[in-house]
């Protein structure tokens, strides 16, 4: 029996009757909670901290002692994947990843081989389990993986928060080399995320951070493509239970037609849609998760229970809804905002059910 | 008579017929092309190169002597009204624009004045009637502003490319204190905009480059709304002929129709959006201009006279189509590219007029 003691984000995932709507946060543990500043510090750095399997459990659980969340996910880096292709991650304080070594070379890119999960990635495996253990059932462990395209971002780029100059070059003169990256990327997501589901993770999400960057009909080809062969890939069951699986395009409000029919059991949202259009468009297919602001919780604790109360208005009656905010929180909000987020979800969802 | 000989662009924005679909580019005048840095070499600094109407005149016109565009944009920068209310504009090279004295307290932004385009600005207005004299009525002059929340954005931020923390923060916790922004932003555009029309400028367009970053709800109320009482207050004849104006979000395509409702006469579209479904969604009401992604033009010759005809397959047939790229041209981008796209859109887009 491996079914957590407050399974309220699993039913929510699927469809079923809750008795309110279950509520985590992108990037719950992070650097606006002083304990995880602390571990980071001890860990040395961001790497260190991601690497140890001790370190990673520990900072997983914070927010799970502070906020009565209905979920913790896997610390864990975006980039572990093409980290472990020997591309050569590495952080400079405040500047975010990039790569020794990015692709450029026709040569280096036909040479791209799939890591293996349990030799390459058992740091991460290993951190599953042990959150796993530490979580004893209270609630669910998320795992995640970067989406092909949004690895692809990094691993062409070298860095983030670039103009995507390279890869869109690469995009509209060389797709059969984008191409190849991108099959790559997803047999290697595959069997990283099959991995972290063997290894205990309850449910899945893939970040698609850049897919919003990209035309309507290369959102398709190069990224909604390839999430959909992962969801058709994935482990749907283990040990008995249901792994729901969650996909986020950020600025993929457009495109929801199309991600819903890619497998996923439900879509997230960032803040810029309007949740009962989006259930209007698509709510009968999939669940949603999202969507405030995170700037919201730089307001007064007043402000935020309103605007969490016009998400819950907005999404209406029925079940379905995972509340979490539109876009990873913060590293300046204020601790306390986020109790007041969680305990409005929990205190005003419940007449919807 | 003041009509341009070509007055392609005029009549497409007004959804009249043309015999093919007119072309110009967001950003035309600007550092991708050397004759445009050699002028601005000459003029010592970027702010230099605005505030003197000979060289203003001199980089708006350098496009046209090397493409056969039916538009010539105004070359000015985006934030000369918060310049003029005295903020302190400066640029650091590789950095972007900046202000000295970023709003902050309650104080500052209850002493915003309304800059008076006469006294303040004469620097635009000398610039748009030298480029209307030397334009000879070839094409038309499009004169432009940014839009208040994106001026407002940097006056409060003090800088662009933030994480918007500062404005956002106003807008949950003070909206009180950004409205009154807005509202001293809004009056001063249309001041702007109705002095450049009475200077010359012969269509108008609205850069509303972060509104995008807002949600659903708080882009109605924050952005669109200011928006939407310019279009009420602009002069939309002069000296016996119409001014049409163009409207454009940055990631705006969820909320099209409210944009449609706006006043304008005519939506730029970012590339994120297919053409085909803006135009099935508002396509009755206003003119469409876009969409081409900006990154096709570092593709070869071939590449993008494909993607140029991609574009215009999704419009189809009739009027009513400004082509244009998804947003500003890159620095990067090989000015002969940008010849091929305006060849590739006035040959291939006859057979659909």
């Amino acid at each position: 029996m491996t079914k957590p003691k407050n399974d309220t984000l699993l039913k929510a995932l699927l469809r079923q009757p809750t008795e309110y709507t279950p509520v985590w946060l992108m990037r719950q543990a992070g650097r606006y909670l002083p304990e995880y500043n602390r571990t980071r510090a001890r860990a040395g750095d961001f790497l260190s901290l991601c690497k140890n399997p001790d370190f990673a459990t520990e900072v997983s659980m914070q927010p799970l002692a502070r906020y009565p969340l209905d979920a913790v996910i896997l610390f864990s880096d975006i980039l572990t994947i093409p980290d472990a292709m020997g591309l050569g991650l590495y952080f400079i304080e405040g500047e975010g990843p990039k790569f020794e070594r990015p692709l450029r070379e026709e040569g280096e890119i036909r040479s791209l081989t799939i890591p293996d999960p349990a030799v390459h990635l058992s740091y991460v495996m290993n951190a599953v389990s042990q959150i796993r253990k530490t979580l004893n059932n209270q609630v669910p462990l998320i795992g995640f993986s970067g989406s092909p395209f949004t690895l692809a971002c990094y691993m062409v780029e070298g860095c983030g928060g670039t103009d995507f100059r390279q890869i869109k070059t690469m995009l509209y003169q060389r797709p059969d080399l984008l191409h190849h990256i991108l099959n790559i990327n997803t047999q290697s997501v595959i069997a990283y995320l099959n991995a972290q589901i063997e290894s205990g993770a309850q449910a899945v999400m893939i970040f698609d951070t850049w897919g919003g960057m990209l035309s309507h009909s290369a959102y398709q080809q190069f990224s909604l493509h390839y999430m959909s062969q992962i969801f058709a890939e994935l482990k749907s069951e283990h040990d008995g239970e249901r792994i729901p699986s969650i996909i986020f395009t950020k600025g993929g409000g457009l495109w929801l037609e199309n991600i819903a029919d890619s497998g996923c059991d439900a879509i997230g949202l960032d803040w810029t849609i309007n949740i009962s259009e989006a259930r209007r468009r698509i709510g009968h297919k999939v669940a949603l998760q999202g969507n405030l602001d995170p700037a919201v919780l730089f307001a007064a604790p007043k402000i935020i229970t309103t605007e969490v109360e016009k998400v819950l208005v907005d999404y209406g009656n029925g079940d379905g809804h995972v509340f979490n905010l539109g876009h990873g929180i913060s590293q300046f909000t204020p601790p306390d905002s986020a109790l007041t987020l969680v305990e409005a979800v929990h205190s005003l969802s419940r007449k919807y059910h």
